[in-house]
Protein backbone atom coordinates (compact mmCIF):
# COMPACT_ATOMS: atom_id res chain seq x y z
CA UNK A 1 0.00 0.00 0.00
CA UNK A 2 1.07 3.54 -0.36
CA UNK A 3 0.13 6.62 1.56
CA UNK A 4 0.31 10.01 -0.04
CA UNK A 5 0.55 12.28 3.02
CA UNK A 6 1.77 15.99 3.51
CA UNK A 7 4.12 16.76 6.87
CA UNK A 8 1.64 17.80 9.34
CA UNK A 9 -1.51 17.42 7.66
CA UNK A 10 -4.68 15.70 8.57
CA UNK A 11 -2.92 12.67 6.81
CA UNK A 12 -1.11 12.15 10.14
CA UNK A 13 -3.69 10.70 12.26
CA UNK A 14 -4.21 7.75 9.25
CA UNK A 15 -0.41 7.25 9.66
CA UNK A 16 -0.32 6.69 12.68
CA UNK A 17 -3.02 4.35 12.33
CA UNK A 18 -1.21 2.30 9.79
CA UNK A 19 1.76 2.34 12.13
CA UNK A 20 -0.14 1.39 14.98
CA UNK A 21 -1.46 -1.57 12.89
CA UNK A 22 1.95 -2.79 11.37
CA UNK A 23 1.00 -2.17 8.26
CA UNK A 24 3.44 -2.46 5.57
CA UNK A 25 3.43 0.94 3.75
CA UNK A 26 5.47 3.07 1.85
CA UNK A 27 5.07 6.99 1.72
CA UNK A 28 4.52 9.12 -0.62
CA UNK A 29 4.92 12.84 0.17
CA UNK A 30 2.07 15.12 -1.58
CA UNK A 31 3.81 18.37 -0.34
CA UNK A 32 0.31 20.56 0.53
CA UNK A 33 2.32 23.71 1.34
CA UNK A 34 3.30 23.25 -1.88
CA UNK A 35 0.54 22.22 -3.89
CA UNK A 36 1.25 18.89 -4.41
CA UNK A 37 -2.49 18.17 -3.77
CA UNK A 38 -3.18 20.03 -7.40
CA UNK A 39 -0.67 18.02 -8.97
CA UNK A 40 -2.52 16.02 -12.52
CA UNK A 41 -1.46 12.86 -11.25
CA UNK A 42 -2.45 13.58 -8.12
CA UNK A 43 -6.16 14.47 -8.97
CA UNK A 44 -6.09 11.54 -10.92
CA UNK A 45 -5.98 9.31 -7.65
CA UNK A 46 -8.32 11.99 -5.65
CA UNK A 47 -10.00 14.08 -7.89
CA UNK A 48 -11.42 15.90 -4.28
CA UNK A 49 -7.62 17.13 -4.34
CA UNK A 50 -7.00 16.38 -0.77
CA UNK A 51 -4.53 14.31 1.71
CA UNK A 52 -4.49 11.05 2.78
CA UNK A 53 -4.88 8.71 0.10
CA UNK A 54 -4.14 5.21 0.73
CA UNK A 55 -3.89 3.53 -2.36
CA UNK A 56 -4.37 -0.19 -2.70
CA UNK A 57 -4.43 -3.43 -4.76
CA UNK A 58 -8.35 -2.72 -4.51
CA UNK A 59 -8.47 0.85 -5.53
CA UNK A 60 -7.81 3.93 -3.94
CA UNK A 61 -9.36 4.91 -0.06
CA UNK A 62 -10.05 8.79 0.80
CA UNK A 63 -11.34 10.15 3.77
CA UNK A 64 -9.82 10.45 7.14
CA UNK A 65 -12.58 8.76 9.06
CA UNK A 66 -13.62 6.18 6.33
CA UNK A 67 -9.63 4.80 5.97
CA UNK A 68 -9.22 4.76 9.65
CA UNK A 69 -12.44 2.66 9.78
CA UNK A 70 -10.68 0.37 7.40
CA UNK A 71 -7.77 0.36 8.79
CA UNK A 72 -9.32 -0.82 11.72
CA UNK A 73 -11.04 -3.99 9.96
CA UNK A 74 -8.30 -4.65 7.41
CA UNK A 75 -6.16 -5.45 10.82
CA UNK A 76 -8.45 -7.03 13.66
CA UNK A 77 -5.44 -8.52 15.33
CA UNK A 78 -4.42 -5.20 15.83
CA UNK A 79 -7.92 -4.87 17.96
CA UNK A 80 -8.34 -1.14 17.33
CA UNK A 81 -11.50 -0.67 17.34
CA UNK A 82 -14.49 -2.91 18.82
CA UNK A 83 -15.34 -5.17 15.36
CA UNK A 84 -17.93 -7.42 17.16
CA UNK A 85 -19.98 -4.98 18.42
CA UNK A 86 -22.12 -2.51 16.28
CA UNK A 87 -23.33 -0.21 19.14
CA UNK A 88 -19.98 0.40 20.34
CA UNK A 89 -18.52 1.09 17.09
CA UNK A 90 -20.63 3.44 16.22
CA UNK A 91 -19.81 5.18 19.18
CA UNK A 92 -16.23 5.28 17.96
CA UNK A 93 -17.49 6.60 14.42
CA UNK A 94 -19.48 9.03 15.96
CA UNK A 95 -16.62 10.48 18.09
CA UNK A 96 -14.27 10.37 14.15
CA UNK A 97 -17.35 12.19 12.60
CA UNK A 98 -17.61 14.70 14.96
CA UNK A 99 -13.96 15.48 14.88
CA UNK A 100 -14.04 15.22 10.81
CA UNK A 101 -17.37 17.51 10.33
CA UNK A 102 -17.15 20.03 12.96
CA UNK A 103 -13.70 20.04 14.81
CA UNK A 104 -11.33 19.90 11.22
CA UNK A 105 -13.62 22.01 10.16
CA UNK A 106 -13.44 24.50 12.44
CA UNK A 107 -9.28 24.41 12.06
CA UNK A 108 -9.75 24.92 8.25
CA UNK A 109 -11.57 27.95 9.00
CA UNK A 110 -8.74 29.33 11.20
CA UNK A 111 -5.68 28.35 9.05
CA UNK A 112 -7.41 29.20 5.87
CA UNK A 113 -10.52 30.99 5.74
CA UNK A 114 -10.17 31.95 2.24
CA UNK A 115 -11.35 28.56 1.40
CA UNK A 116 -14.67 29.24 2.70
CA UNK A 117 -15.20 33.36 1.65
CA UNK A 118 -12.82 34.60 -1.52
CA UNK A 119 -13.40 38.42 -0.20
CA UNK A 120 -10.72 39.09 2.88
CA UNK A 121 -13.14 41.28 3.97
CA UNK A 122 -14.67 38.07 5.65
CA UNK A 123 -12.45 36.93 7.21
CA UNK A 124 -11.64 38.56 10.17
CA UNK A 125 -14.93 37.62 11.44
CA UNK A 126 -14.57 33.77 10.07
CA UNK A 127 -11.41 33.31 12.31
CA UNK A 128 -12.66 35.01 15.10
CA UNK A 129 -16.21 32.88 15.07
CA UNK A 130 -14.02 29.57 14.42
CA UNK A 131 -11.98 30.03 17.72
CA UNK A 132 -14.84 30.72 19.73
CA UNK A 133 -16.40 27.32 17.85
CA UNK A 134 -12.92 25.47 18.49
CA UNK A 135 -12.92 26.33 21.98
CA UNK A 136 -16.88 24.76 22.31
CA UNK A 137 -15.45 22.01 20.90
CA UNK A 138 -12.56 21.08 22.66
CA UNK A 139 -14.52 21.41 26.02
CA UNK A 140 -17.11 19.22 24.78
CA UNK A 141 -14.24 16.78 23.90
CA UNK A 142 -11.94 17.61 27.50
CA UNK A 143 -15.64 16.68 29.49
CA UNK A 144 -16.32 13.51 27.65
CA UNK A 145 -12.96 11.90 28.09
CA UNK A 146 -13.23 9.11 31.08
CA UNK A 147 -10.05 6.96 30.37
CA UNK A 148 -6.84 7.13 29.48
CA UNK A 149 -7.98 6.82 25.95
CA UNK A 150 -10.47 8.86 23.52
CA UNK A 151 -13.33 5.76 23.63
CA UNK A 152 -12.32 4.87 27.46
CA UNK A 153 -10.04 1.65 28.58
CA UNK A 154 -9.15 1.11 24.76
CA UNK A 155 -7.59 2.49 22.47
CA UNK A 156 -9.05 2.76 19.03
CA UNK A 157 -8.44 4.68 15.69
CA UNK A 158 -10.10 7.46 17.04
CA UNK A 159 -7.31 7.97 19.38
CA UNK A 160 -4.43 9.51 16.68
CA UNK A 161 -7.60 11.62 15.53
CA UNK A 162 -8.64 12.92 18.62
CA UNK A 163 -4.56 13.54 19.56
CA UNK A 164 -3.80 15.49 15.89
CA UNK A 165 -7.26 18.00 16.44
CA UNK A 166 -5.77 18.39 19.96
CA UNK A 167 -2.26 18.86 18.59
CA UNK A 168 -2.88 21.42 16.10
CA UNK A 169 -3.86 23.90 19.14
CA UNK A 170 -0.06 24.79 18.94
CA UNK A 171 -0.52 26.12 14.82
CA UNK A 172 -1.20 29.51 14.04
CA UNK A 173 -2.22 30.76 17.31
CA UNK A 174 -5.47 27.98 17.16
CA UNK A 175 -5.71 27.72 21.05
CA UNK A 176 -3.98 26.64 24.41
CA UNK A 177 -3.98 22.96 24.78
CA UNK A 178 -3.23 23.45 28.94
CA UNK A 179 -6.61 25.19 28.89
CA UNK A 180 -8.10 21.81 28.48
CA UNK A 181 -6.47 20.00 31.16
CA UNK A 182 -7.49 16.18 30.27
CA UNK A 183 -7.47 16.98 26.26
CA UNK A 184 -3.52 18.23 27.68
CA UNK A 185 -2.66 14.91 30.17
CA UNK A 186 -4.35 12.88 26.84
CA UNK A 187 -1.82 14.57 24.38
CA UNK A 188 0.94 13.78 26.37
CA UNK A 189 -0.13 10.14 26.95
CA UNK A 190 -0.32 10.05 23.13
CA UNK A 191 3.52 11.20 22.55
CA UNK A 192 4.72 8.63 24.46
CA UNK A 193 3.57 5.92 22.17
CA UNK A 194 6.04 4.05 19.92
CA UNK A 195 3.95 4.80 17.11
CA UNK A 196 3.29 7.94 17.25
CA UNK A 197 7.07 9.52 17.88
CA UNK A 198 7.86 7.45 15.01
CA UNK A 199 5.48 9.00 12.99
CA UNK A 200 6.47 12.44 13.80
CA UNK A 201 9.93 11.86 13.41
CA UNK A 202 9.80 10.55 9.71
CA UNK A 203 7.44 13.10 9.06
CA UNK A 204 9.71 16.29 10.28
CA UNK A 205 12.64 14.52 8.16
CA UNK A 206 10.37 14.84 5.04
CA UNK A 207 9.43 18.95 6.15
CA UNK A 208 12.90 19.43 6.16
CA UNK A 209 13.39 17.76 3.39
CA UNK B 1 -35.51 2.72 19.76
CA UNK B 2 -35.91 6.59 19.53
CA UNK B 3 -34.92 9.08 16.71
CA UNK B 4 -34.74 12.86 17.37
CA UNK B 5 -35.28 14.40 14.26
CA UNK B 6 -36.69 17.28 12.90
CA UNK B 7 -38.48 17.77 9.12
CA UNK B 8 -36.50 17.75 6.47
CA UNK B 9 -33.42 18.39 8.25
CA UNK B 10 -30.21 15.92 8.09
CA UNK B 11 -32.38 13.43 10.94
CA UNK B 12 -33.88 12.74 7.62
CA UNK B 13 -30.96 10.51 6.01
CA UNK B 14 -31.59 8.48 9.58
CA UNK B 15 -34.97 8.20 9.38
CA UNK B 16 -34.85 6.76 5.20
CA UNK B 17 -32.13 4.37 6.88
CA UNK B 18 -34.45 3.15 9.86
CA UNK B 19 -37.29 2.31 7.45
CA UNK B 20 -35.19 0.68 4.87
CA UNK B 21 -34.17 -1.29 7.76
CA UNK B 22 -37.72 -1.80 8.63
CA UNK B 23 -36.24 -0.70 12.54
CA UNK B 24 -39.07 0.02 15.03
CA UNK B 25 -38.76 3.58 15.80
CA UNK B 26 -40.31 5.83 18.04
CA UNK B 27 -40.33 9.23 16.23
CA UNK B 28 -39.73 12.45 18.72
CA UNK B 29 -39.85 16.28 17.09
CA UNK B 30 -37.11 18.13 17.86
CA UNK B 31 -38.12 20.86 15.79
CA UNK B 32 -34.73 22.61 14.82
CA UNK B 33 -36.33 25.53 13.17
CA UNK B 34 -38.36 26.22 16.14
CA UNK B 35 -34.75 25.93 18.22
CA UNK B 36 -35.81 22.60 19.67
CA UNK B 37 -31.85 21.53 20.41
CA UNK B 38 -31.30 24.33 22.58
CA UNK B 39 -34.15 22.49 24.73
CA UNK B 40 -32.04 21.61 28.16
CA UNK B 41 -33.78 18.09 28.14
CA UNK B 42 -32.51 17.18 24.74
CA UNK B 43 -29.14 19.15 25.08
CA UNK B 44 -28.85 16.31 27.65
CA UNK B 45 -29.00 13.94 25.38
CA UNK B 46 -26.92 15.48 22.72
CA UNK B 47 -24.50 18.27 24.17
CA UNK B 48 -23.64 19.30 20.69
CA UNK B 49 -27.30 20.14 20.28
CA UNK B 50 -27.95 18.66 16.67
CA UNK B 51 -30.39 16.50 15.12
CA UNK B 52 -30.43 13.06 14.91
CA UNK B 53 -29.64 11.19 17.90
CA UNK B 54 -31.03 7.31 18.29
CA UNK B 55 -31.66 6.63 21.66
CA UNK B 56 -31.10 3.05 22.10
CA UNK B 57 -31.51 0.67 25.20
CA UNK B 58 -27.32 0.66 24.76
CA UNK B 59 -27.22 4.41 25.13
CA UNK B 60 -27.63 7.12 22.66
CA UNK B 61 -25.87 7.48 19.44
CA UNK B 62 -25.39 10.90 16.92
CA UNK B 63 -23.83 12.23 14.04
CA UNK B 64 -25.30 11.09 10.48
CA UNK B 65 -22.30 8.83 9.06
CA UNK B 66 -22.30 6.91 12.74
CA UNK B 67 -26.16 5.67 12.98
CA UNK B 68 -26.24 4.98 9.02
CA UNK B 69 -23.13 2.43 9.93
CA UNK B 70 -24.72 1.32 13.29
CA UNK B 71 -28.05 0.74 11.09
CA UNK B 72 -26.39 -1.31 8.11
CA UNK B 73 -24.10 -3.38 11.25
CA UNK B 74 -27.64 -3.72 13.39
CA UNK B 75 -29.66 -5.44 10.88
CA UNK B 76 -27.62 -7.00 8.37
CA UNK B 77 -30.38 -8.80 7.53
CA UNK B 78 -31.62 -5.79 5.46
CA UNK B 79 -28.27 -5.94 3.15
CA UNK B 80 -27.64 -2.01 3.76
CA UNK B 81 -23.78 -2.00 3.05
CA UNK B 82 -20.87 -5.00 2.60
CA UNK B 83 -20.40 -5.49 5.67
CA UNK B 84 -18.10 -8.66 4.87
CA UNK B 85 -15.93 -6.69 2.84
CA UNK B 86 -13.28 -3.74 4.57
CA UNK B 87 -12.38 -2.37 1.82
CA UNK B 88 -16.00 -2.07 0.18
CA UNK B 89 -17.66 -0.49 3.09
CA UNK B 90 -14.74 2.07 3.53
CA UNK B 91 -15.72 2.84 0.30
CA UNK B 92 -19.19 3.66 1.06
CA UNK B 93 -18.03 5.37 4.05
CA UNK B 94 -15.64 7.55 2.12
CA UNK B 95 -18.77 8.95 0.29
CA UNK B 96 -20.05 9.64 3.64
CA UNK B 97 -17.39 10.75 5.04
CA UNK B 98 -17.22 13.55 2.23
CA UNK B 99 -20.73 14.02 2.65
CA UNK B 100 -20.90 15.03 6.01
CA UNK B 101 -17.53 16.61 5.86
CA UNK B 102 -17.88 18.62 2.41
CA UNK B 103 -21.08 18.34 1.35
CA UNK B 104 -23.60 18.54 4.33
CA UNK B 105 -20.76 21.83 5.75
CA UNK B 106 -21.54 23.47 2.67
CA UNK B 107 -25.10 23.43 2.59
CA UNK B 108 -24.41 24.79 5.95
CA UNK B 109 -22.32 28.20 4.55
CA UNK B 110 -25.63 28.43 2.74
CA UNK B 111 -28.48 28.33 4.50
CA UNK B 112 -27.05 29.65 7.77
CA UNK B 113 -24.08 31.76 7.31
CA UNK B 114 -24.58 33.02 10.85
CA UNK B 115 -22.72 29.91 12.40
CA UNK B 116 -19.34 30.25 10.61
CA UNK B 117 -19.42 34.22 11.14
CA UNK B 118 -20.74 36.80 13.62
CA UNK B 119 -20.69 39.51 11.67
CA UNK B 120 -22.78 39.84 8.45
CA UNK B 121 -20.47 41.71 6.44
CA UNK B 122 -19.19 37.78 6.09
CA UNK B 123 -22.48 36.44 4.98
CA UNK B 124 -22.24 37.31 1.18
CA UNK B 125 -18.82 36.32 0.19
CA UNK B 126 -19.65 33.24 2.24
CA UNK B 127 -23.06 32.01 0.97
CA UNK B 128 -21.21 32.96 -2.69
CA UNK B 129 -18.46 31.08 -2.35
CA UNK B 130 -19.88 28.34 -0.77
CA UNK B 131 -22.89 27.92 -4.08
CA UNK B 132 -19.34 27.50 -6.10
CA UNK B 133 -18.09 24.81 -3.65
CA UNK B 134 -21.49 23.10 -3.86
CA UNK B 135 -21.46 23.38 -8.02
CA UNK B 136 -17.90 21.66 -7.19
CA UNK B 137 -19.44 18.85 -4.58
CA UNK B 138 -22.07 17.92 -7.08
CA UNK B 139 -20.39 17.56 -10.27
CA UNK B 140 -17.95 15.55 -8.98
CA UNK B 141 -20.90 13.59 -7.26
CA UNK B 142 -22.63 13.19 -10.75
CA UNK B 143 -19.52 12.43 -12.21
CA UNK B 144 -18.66 9.43 -10.44
CA UNK B 145 -22.24 8.05 -10.46
CA UNK B 146 -21.71 4.40 -11.76
CA UNK B 147 -25.07 2.60 -11.43
CA UNK B 148 -28.56 3.09 -10.18
CA UNK B 149 -27.05 3.44 -6.56
CA UNK B 150 -24.85 5.80 -4.77
CA UNK B 151 -22.36 3.10 -4.62
CA UNK B 152 -22.76 1.21 -7.85
CA UNK B 153 -25.80 -1.48 -8.42
CA UNK B 154 -26.09 -2.62 -4.73
CA UNK B 155 -28.30 -0.03 -2.28
CA UNK B 156 -26.38 1.61 0.86
CA UNK B 157 -27.19 3.40 3.48
CA UNK B 158 -25.03 6.33 1.71
CA UNK B 159 -28.22 6.52 -0.35
CA UNK B 160 -30.19 8.38 2.01
CA UNK B 161 -27.72 10.49 2.80
CA UNK B 162 -26.77 11.02 -0.97
CA UNK B 163 -30.48 11.61 -2.01
CA UNK B 164 -30.88 14.38 0.86
CA UNK B 165 -28.12 15.77 -0.42
CA UNK B 166 -29.31 16.22 -3.63
CA UNK B 167 -32.97 17.04 -2.44
CA UNK B 168 -31.48 20.36 -0.57
CA UNK B 169 -30.57 21.94 -4.10
CA UNK B 170 -34.14 22.80 -4.06
CA UNK B 171 -34.37 25.21 -0.42
CA UNK B 172 -32.84 28.28 -0.29
CA UNK B 173 -32.08 28.94 -4.08
CA UNK B 174 -28.73 26.52 -3.38
CA UNK B 175 -29.02 25.18 -6.74
CA UNK B 176 -31.08 23.65 -10.15
CA UNK B 177 -31.16 19.55 -9.24
CA UNK B 178 -31.64 19.24 -13.36
CA UNK B 179 -28.18 20.84 -14.00
CA UNK B 180 -26.48 17.59 -12.50
CA UNK B 181 -28.06 15.01 -14.86
CA UNK B 182 -27.33 11.84 -13.45
CA UNK B 183 -28.02 12.96 -9.76
CA UNK B 184 -31.51 14.43 -10.74
CA UNK B 185 -32.11 10.83 -12.68
CA UNK B 186 -30.85 9.18 -8.94
CA UNK B 187 -33.04 11.45 -6.91
CA UNK B 188 -36.02 10.46 -9.72
CA UNK B 189 -35.40 7.30 -8.59
CA UNK B 190 -35.14 7.63 -4.80
CA UNK B 191 -38.33 9.37 -4.92
CA UNK B 192 -39.80 6.31 -5.92
CA UNK B 193 -38.41 4.13 -3.47
CA UNK B 194 -41.23 3.43 -0.55
CA UNK B 195 -39.54 4.04 2.06
CA UNK B 196 -38.70 7.62 1.09
CA UNK B 197 -41.89 8.12 0.09
CA UNK B 198 -43.43 7.34 3.64
CA UNK B 199 -40.57 9.24 5.58
CA UNK B 200 -41.55 12.50 3.03
CA UNK B 201 -44.53 11.74 3.99
CA UNK B 202 -44.68 11.25 8.06
CA UNK B 203 -42.41 14.32 8.12
CA UNK B 204 -44.18 16.81 6.17
CA UNK B 205 -47.02 15.79 8.68
CA UNK B 206 -45.33 16.57 11.53
CA UNK B 207 -44.06 19.83 9.98
CA UNK B 208 -48.08 20.64 9.35
CA UNK B 209 -48.33 20.11 13.16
Amino acid sequence: MKLFFSPNACSRVVHIALEDAGADVKLVLTDTRAGGQHDPAFRALNPKGRVPVLATDRGVLTEVLAILGYVAQAYPQARLAPLDDPFAFAEMQALNSFLASSVHVTYAHIFRAARYAEDPVAHPSIKATALEALDAHLRYLDGRMKGPWAMGDAYTVADPYLFVMTDWLARDGAGDETRYANLHDYAKRMRDRRAVRKVIAVEDRYRRG
